[in-house]
């Protein structure tokens, strides 16, 4: 440290030479070992996972959530080990638009749940949106208060990373580890737009839609195809001065059923109103769903829908990578916008663009 | 010839030996040489059609349709320098269930907008379930009487041979040699079940639905997608004692349109009522038509839609290119079954079985 005080100019104020005070970090703190988190086994996570474990699960999830190649390996190598445990539970999935209040839903439909079936639940999510920084996160324990600190319940938010098509893919792996684990009721939720529906869709055994009583024409907002995707719809916030409003836009929503066609399960959508907030018409909802996996379990739709699931999520991957090995191909990236300049403008027909693209990729993959 | 009155027995009956007939056919016409059909160029059948050649043009259209490579080459060469003559048509999508009298309309629409508005209309069909014996066939000409004998109009049935997305790739070509023929006015007709009427409505501008006033219920049977995608729905059959029930039918229709988010055209799609046989309101449907077509070109969305399929064409074709070079390929095709069963027997996830299929793939694609 500099004194200006020891100038010459100033020699009766001489100060002597501070003296420097230790770190309050202690120094030698790098020089010890970090504990490592031990590296876990694809046998020792399965078995973790079957005994319940609810922190091994949790890791495992990780693992399958990481883009890192090593984990992904390890990763399939767990889950293709828990299939054999998996596929007992009822899987719910859960929609609405933002504010419809879904997470104070899944927060009393998950206790209403545990307390009337017993057993545990997962909660998990899809939202393809969700890359932190944006809006709120599904799944977000701190927004189901009590079904958070609930022993029997395990939340998971949405995988954050990636395309919707990774992202489904990641929480329907996560479904077959949390079965694996002994979870036999998984809600899966997402946010009412887009195209995340389809994906929950298609791994779920009831889809369930929350709405709210709008100003009567809240059929309007409805993106095409979802109506037509749920088992059932839920009006939230009939409650107060609220229920006759709510109770309008059933019978709407009744009617607007009526225009489709009966669904191959040949369960007939319902529509119910309730209030999250106030707990009231929660068993209604719940009686619903159990009558529906009844209904199906009986007429032999509950095993033939799962089927198509697994089907459908093989084929999807495949297409998927199909797309992706070409448009990311770095050549096929680079001559895509010319092709389509060509085409917009009238100097090429779009399957000769096409034709030329395709010609393209297979040569360079030969060349390989 | 053998005579057996020339028996022994019958003496006095003696027959002679008849004179061998003259063949009807004469013998030498094998010798003759055929008079081979003159294979054209490219650039003559280019100029046939930019003159109006209606011969030429079907002809060229023919030669869109063969399967085999040597015409699809020359087809791709006419249709790339047919392209800078095409474009300046409306092209009209025409659906309708079977039975709801869309040959019927088509004769009297068709003969309405050339005496209207004159020009040239060509009528173009897309049925891929037409494979000659099933049922009748889209773009028959003997279910069009006026319209099949009139100087201004080609009429075209639909392609036969393969896939949805072949019949429809080949009606698209089409449309633009009879563009460069000088049609500007093009019908494409589809039956209105399963998926056609998607591929339609991706090349034209304006879609139209056909339907039928039934017993009250008649939104039930519309397949989902298809009442989103109309720009207008015509209601037939509104004669005689039916005209109470079809105009009940189009408030039932205005009222379920009325549960769809305004089109991106910001087009309110119309319901009118009519009768094709009696040719009523025939007039009302196309005075909408062109008003659509006013409007959509003043706000943009015209040559917004026109650019949108003809990207939507290119991904498509490539898309289904890879998705065909990939389950057509003879390897793949014999393990895909047993690679399904694995999934649903829960041996295998549908992501290890699809990656497993993609491994081989690829790495045989390499060894080509």
């Amino acid at each position: 440290m500099e004194h200006p005080e020891n100038n010459e100019a100033y020699k009766g104020l001489t100060v002597n030479q501070g003296v420097e005070q230790p770190s309050i970090v202690n120094p030698y703190l790098n020089l010890r070992k970090k504990p490592k988190r031990r590296q876990y086994s694809a046998a020792e996570y399965v078995e973790g996972i079957v005994k319940g474990d609810v922190t091994m699960l949790s890791q495992a999830v990780t693992l399958v959530e990481s883009v890192k190649p090593e984990h992904q390996v390890l990763a399939q190598e767990v889950i293709e080990k828990c299939l054999p445990y998996s596929g007992n539970s009822i899987r719910i999935g859960i929609s609405g638009v933002p504010g419809a209040g879904k997470s104070t839903s899944i927060d009393v439909f998950g206790l209403h749940v545990l307390e009337e079936k017993g057993g545990k639940l997962a909660v998990l999510a899809i939202d393809p949106s969700s890359e932190r920084s944006k809006g709120s996160i599904l799944g977000d324990k701190t927004r189901m208060e009590k079904l958070s600190v609930h022993p029997k319940s395990f939340i998971r938010p949405s995988p954050s990373a990636g395309s919707l098509g990774g992202v489904a893919r990641k929480t329907r792996e996560t479904i077959i580890l949390c079965e694996a684990a002994g979870f036999d009721k998984i809600f899966v939720e997402t946010v009412g737009v887009g195209q995340s529906e389809t994906a929950v869709h298609s791994m779920v055994d009831f889809f369930l839609l929350i709405q709210l009583a709008g100003t009567g024409d809240e059929l309007q907002g409805i993106k095409r195809g979802i109506m037509e995707m749920a088992d059932g719809i839920i009006i939230n916030k009939a409650d107060g001065n609220n229920v006759e409003k709510a109770q309008l836009a059933a019978t709407h929503f009744r009617n607007a059923l009526h225009l489709f066609p009966t669904p191959e399960s040949g369960w007939t959508p319902q529509v119910l109103t309730y209030s999250g907030f106030y707990n009231i018409g929660v068993k209604g909802i719940w009686d619903m769903v159990y009558a529906y996996i009844d209904f199906v379990r009986k007429n032999g739709y509950f095993e033939h829908r799962r089927n198509e699931q697994a089907k459908y999520w093989m084929y999807e991957t495949i297409n998927e990578h199909l797309r992706d090995s070409f448009y990311q191909n770095p050549e096929i990236a680079s001559l895509l916008p010319l092709q389509e300049k060509d085409v917009l403008e009238g100097r090429a027909t779009s399957f000769s663009a096409a034709r030329k693209l395709l010609e393209m990729y297979f040569s360079g993959l030969k060349q390989e």
